[in-house]
């Protein structure tokens, strides 16, 4: 576990082809607009250019991918949820009740559930993948929450889903009472930040109780104060959907696919997954700065800049979905907007 | 002139629903999410809910309204781009060349383009209503850009649109060169802040082009020093298509359709009808705030807070376009979540 080297992790490679970034800038430049007047729009349709790796990018069949799984320290009372609600929302994404369900259907964004580690059994249906490590990880503060093989076992199949699936665009959601605890830890272990900086009040954690939550994941911390490698960390803090999360986003990565993060919890899978392969974050787009605390600190160290601030805390894919209409919006401009030239519009340089 | 009362300006209720809210309210509370976790899009379906009068809010028949014009003050050297750039990028938006234009066509937004008084005669098509009041307005610094016919004119041509279009909301833009200039002066006329704090770039006017253009814009309100009054304002600062737009908003709004603003000038037109009609703003969506110096003022001027802050600076309605999907996706949360009760899911206080 010392050597993440041991995974069978592809390459990713980092996103440098000047030609046909100065190509992609130069068609943004020449549309019938004001010079960089679409602002972070303009940044948008850039990144996923260089991405796609076209100057006429589209996005193909996007894939939602839910990691849900539950948390052996949630028995310590670190959610203000019972820890049934992990499964009960599986059910609630699939029966399309959920926010994400919703967002997905209005943006035309398939979804797929992964149970990478719930606490019951699911009936197979279309849309859930069962790809179940363990029933659930065990809990951190007696041992690690996952040993490393499980660790390993949940990496391989997020890689391997993501190889299953169509499309050129991954958005990445996640399920799992107890998993903002497992994305501090991994906040706090990965970036050396107090603890207490990096947790918030997840789904409704106000007060003593949230005293009490940033106390026990300090002794969680304590206790796995060896584990500080990216792969080690997450087998000792959890949880198996941010694993599972971790192989999907470096083989989207290595594919060159893009990458839509939503909150938290999701960030977490990205940082994780960045300590080990950098040039991932060349392939991410963050959605949304969310509201729990710790997010910001997140995005500010991986040096990300999201798309949207709608003070969501919901976590499961929804901002991802939300922002999907401005990622199509970003490679409509790209292909379809008109040029100065062939819409015959003057520039400002006529005007001198 | 001094009395926007000889104006036949319809009357705009206050939303002021109580049970109704409740009810939103409480629909919000009991969708299967920790409440208040889907942050600003929360407040955004309540809004909707509130302006269409139901708990099951649904958009129909989205209006794009984009009214353009010529300024007869462009003559002084106040825009980066040269006048003709108004009926070129006219042209643009209905060849379907245009941000807005692209953005429209991607959110199923019909697009509708207003000539209030273009400098060009156009040939009739569908999607261009030509209701030129006159062609361009005067030069603000030697007399009033329209006189006071003109203007009701205008306002008189806005709400007949509106009366004409179908569906239940309204996306405005605008264009015209030289239009930052009139909603600079009107945000510094109506809420007495200084020209300097509201006068910005607009397209790109930068440095000593900038001063020139404040110092300018200083002396065409000196000039029009009297006009003090929200459609006397107008009168003398212009232009053709912001009146235009406030005669469309005020009918919008009396009939309780939504009204999505677009930037900087679009919302000029706003505040212009929010000072005849107040309660014109319950029925407002601000789509974004723009990257031009003034909005953000002009936004907390109308205790406004936008959407989306992408550092956009065209104006056209793109920043509106851009935000709609967001609209949807608030009604469709409202409409299509399940309920706790409904999807079987436990719920916090399930846990104690």
């Amino acid at each position: 576990m010392k050597n993440s080297e041991n995974y069978p992790l592809p390459d990713v490679a980092a996103l440098l082809d000047s030609a046909l970034a100065i190509k992609i800038q130069n068609q943004l430049d020449n549309k019938t607009k004001p010079i960089g007047s679409l602002g972070r729009l303009e940044n948008l349709a850039f990144r996923i250019g260089l991405i796609l790796g076209t100057e006429k990018p589209e996005l193909l069949q996007p894939q939602m991918i839910i990691c849900a799984a539950d948390h052996g320290l949630a028995a310590e009372g670190i959610s203000a949820y019972p820890g049934d609600v992990t499964w009960q929302m599986v059910e609630n994404f699939l029966a399309g009740g959920a926010a994400v369900s919703v967002l997905s259907k209005q943006n035309n964004i398939a979804l797929n559930v992964v149970d990478c580690g719930v606490r019951h059994d699911f009936a197979t249906r279309p849309g859930l993948f069962i790809r179940k490590v363990a029933k659930g990880t065990a809990n951190a503060l007696h041992g690690p929450a996952m040993s490393n093989e499980d660790c390993q076992h949940a990496l391989i199949n997020g890689m391997n889903i993501v190889r299953e699936l169509p499309g050129n665009a991954i958005l990445i959601g996640e399920m799992g009472i107890g998993n903002s605890s497992s994305a501090a830890m991994l906040l706090s272990r990965l970036t050396d930040n107090d603890i207490s900086s990096c947790t918030g009040s997840g789904t409704g954690v106000f007060g003593n109780d949230l005293k009490k939550k940033t106390e026990i994941l300090e002794k969680v911390l304590e206790k796995h104060k060896d584990a500080t490698e990216p792969l080690g960390s997450l087998a000792a803090l959890g949880g198996l959907e941010i694993a599972t999360l971790v192989g999907a986003v470096i083989q989207a990565a290595s594919e060159r696919r893009v990458i839509v993060v939503d909150g938290f919890i999701a960030s977490s899978a990205i940082l994780v997954a960045s300590k080990m392969r950098p040039s991932v974050l060349d392939y991410c787009i963050f959605s949304h700065r969310s509201d729990e605390k710790g997010h910001s600190l997140m995005l500010n160290e991986m040096g990300a800049e999201p798309i949207l601030d709608l003070k969501l805390r919901l976590g499961e894919g929804s901002g991802a979905a939300l922002a999907w209409p401005l990622l199509m919006s970003a490679c409509a401009i790209l292909r379809e907007m008109a040029s100065f030239d062939t819409a015959g519009v003057s520039r400002d340089d006529d005007n001198q």
